[in-house]
């Protein structure tokens, strides 16, 4: 081993002072340690250096053992950042989110996580509180110089021809334009919604009522809208419609207010997530002693796993998390890898699941 | 306006033309615009163009507002990367986390992103899905030149020295060593236990019994620990311990394995998390059409909304989850800020939430 390396090794046993002015990775003289600083002590040049750290590159095991085993004495790292001005790839991407109220969110976000990962691409995350800041975080996401985005967050037309104008590929998730080319991956809200209304009607059922998550989302605004289209082709005109904001309290506040009005009682409560039909069975039968589903039939939509849950077995549409977050993550790393791919939509079906929340026949 | 912007606004007008030769924030000749670039168009020195994207830095209204209108008419945008590269600091923090059985996780992700996002600071993120990849996330951390990182995950007492020898501060949350020292967030897990030991031995429950999470958690190991010492010091000894996952399934099935063990009947049982608690509670309702909390107490640790359902109504410990990721996010940036600041553990206690699982006289 060389002197070098030796000191390095020395400087870093025991590993447990802070602030030591002689740390791994950095040189004698305080810098950081290069590729040329491995080659020179490895006895190689420094493009066989480089080789070794580049995935597929051709070099003999003999020599990248020797360069990795110098590389690890060092502790010389290739620098992703550095690499990413010449590359001009940073290998990361970013993920805009912006409704938590909704337990679905931050289980795609995992999910995101996890593919972009198993391809050596790292997520930067923007969490959006509210949808003024969009401009702000845009301006941020160009800084990062990330690899692609993508957006559970709504977006303005001007502000998706900004990606175009950058060269940034984008893919919505859960949204999309009518009139405007965009990559998206969407769970067809409506279809899901039919389903429903179909199966809830072919069971009897006579007055339906509706629960909405907030007005400015997207996806509840298409559950909605699914629903009532299909009841008013079923000549049910006249369903009370109540707002809600995807949270369990408001699911429940929802119910009172559908009993407390003076409209006739619903036997059929279609909600526009699964937390929201959740609070609804609990303020049936906790507060109005309604047996669920004899009394009243509660659906939901999103197939999250405390829906299953004995004291629910909701009766809902599962959006297929899993495959929705790896298509989500293929269509971005598709037109990273080639930026001439046009904009691509992929639907998938929810699937329905039969719970013991709504009366089937 | 110059002819160079006039082309540029040309050349995004409408936007929808993908694959664009032209696109905003590079030059006619395909480059980058700069800030030499704004500089020149703007009519001022490329040291006025750097003050004016220098937060603080001294500049007149007027000669901001010329600045940024030319480099918004370019393009330009202030390279976050090839920043980080002079100033060293990359204003992204990694967040390592590894468990998402458990509900609360996910919460976390955000409330900490919250945080970071307000200091213009952001997550990029790693998914740990088995202990054994942790060497090579961190080889990807190192590349990415973060300013620092909060781990949720474990890391041997070695990984951590490898972030003092790079010096890039760590904070655990809701971890630590007893005998390293290490920047920690931790809810206090012994006394949180400890507290509802003792409100049900108060409340005349004789036969105790615990489900722990899985074996690998430092927080179940904790958890359990702080159970268990204390019914060891009230007396009881022989205590049925039972083996979950975090999980709703394993809390059911975990209940069922002490139901049919010869042992005695449980009157009361505590659980690693709320989520085990609540597969225990539905168990004890749905299988065994035993009262809650007539017949049996049962009793979670973390505080999650779900738990609130009034289908469950949970006697917990509340992990003040907000505080202590926005101490977490405060007491690592500190630390980027100060390299020299030693390491700091802060523990919070845990908030007891009377619910009406747990029968407490």
């Amino acid at each position: 081993m060389s002197e070098v390396s030796a000191k390095k090794r020395q400087g870093s046993r025991g590993g447990k002072s802070t602030g030591s002015s002689r740390m791994l990775g950095m040189t004698d003289e305080g810098k950081r340690v290069t590729s040329y600083d491995v080659a020179r002590v490895a006895g190689v040049s420094q493009s066989a250096v480089s080789r070794c750290f580049k995935p597929g590159a051709s070099v003999s095991k003999k020599m990248r053992d020797k360069v990795m085993t110098v590389a690890k004495e060092l502790g010389f790292q290739p620098n992703a950042i550095a690499r990413s001005l010449i590359s001009g790839r940073s290998n990361m991407v970013a993920v805009i989110i912006n409704n938590f109220t909704n337990l679905y969110y931050p289980e795609l976000l995992v999910q995101l996580s996890r593919g972009f990962d198993e391809r050596g691409v790292h997520v930067l995350l923007f969490t959006l509180e509210h949808e003024s800041d969009v401009d702000k975080m845009l301006d941020q996401v160009w800084q990062y110089q990330v690899d692609g985005v993508i957006s559970a967050a709504r977006l303005s037309e001007e502000q998706v021809s900004f990606f175009e104008e950058r060269g940034v590929p984008l893919v919505f998730y859960n949204r999309s334009f009518q009139d405007y080319p965009v990559s998206a991956i969407c769970c067809n809200q409506e279809e899901g919604e039919r389903v429903l209304v179909n199966k809830l009607d072919a069971a009897g059922h006579k007055a339906f009522s509706i629960i909405t998550g907030p007005t400015d989302s997207m996806v509840s605004n298409q559950r909605t809208q699914g629903a009532l289209n299909r009841l008013k082709e079923l000549g049910k005109k006249s369903v009370p419609v109540v707002e809600g904001d995807y949270g369990y309290d408001s699911g429940r506040a929802a119910f009172r207010e559908l009993m407390e009005s003076k409209k006739k009682i619903p036997d059929a409560v279609i909600c526009a997530n699964d937390v929201m039909a959740i609070g609804c069975m609990d303020a049936a039968r906790h507060e109005f002693d309604l047996r669920v589903p004899e009394d009243v039939s509660i659906v939901g939509f999103d197939g999250t796993s405390t829906g299953a849950w004995s004291s629910y077995r909701l009766t809902t549409i599962d959006q297929p998390l899993e495959i929705m977050a790896e298509a989500a993550v293929s269509m971005l790393m598709d037109r990273v890898e080639n930026r001439d791919l046009p904009p691509e939509k992929r639907s998938f079906s929810g699937v329905f699941l039969e719970g013991e929340s709504a009366r089937l026949g």
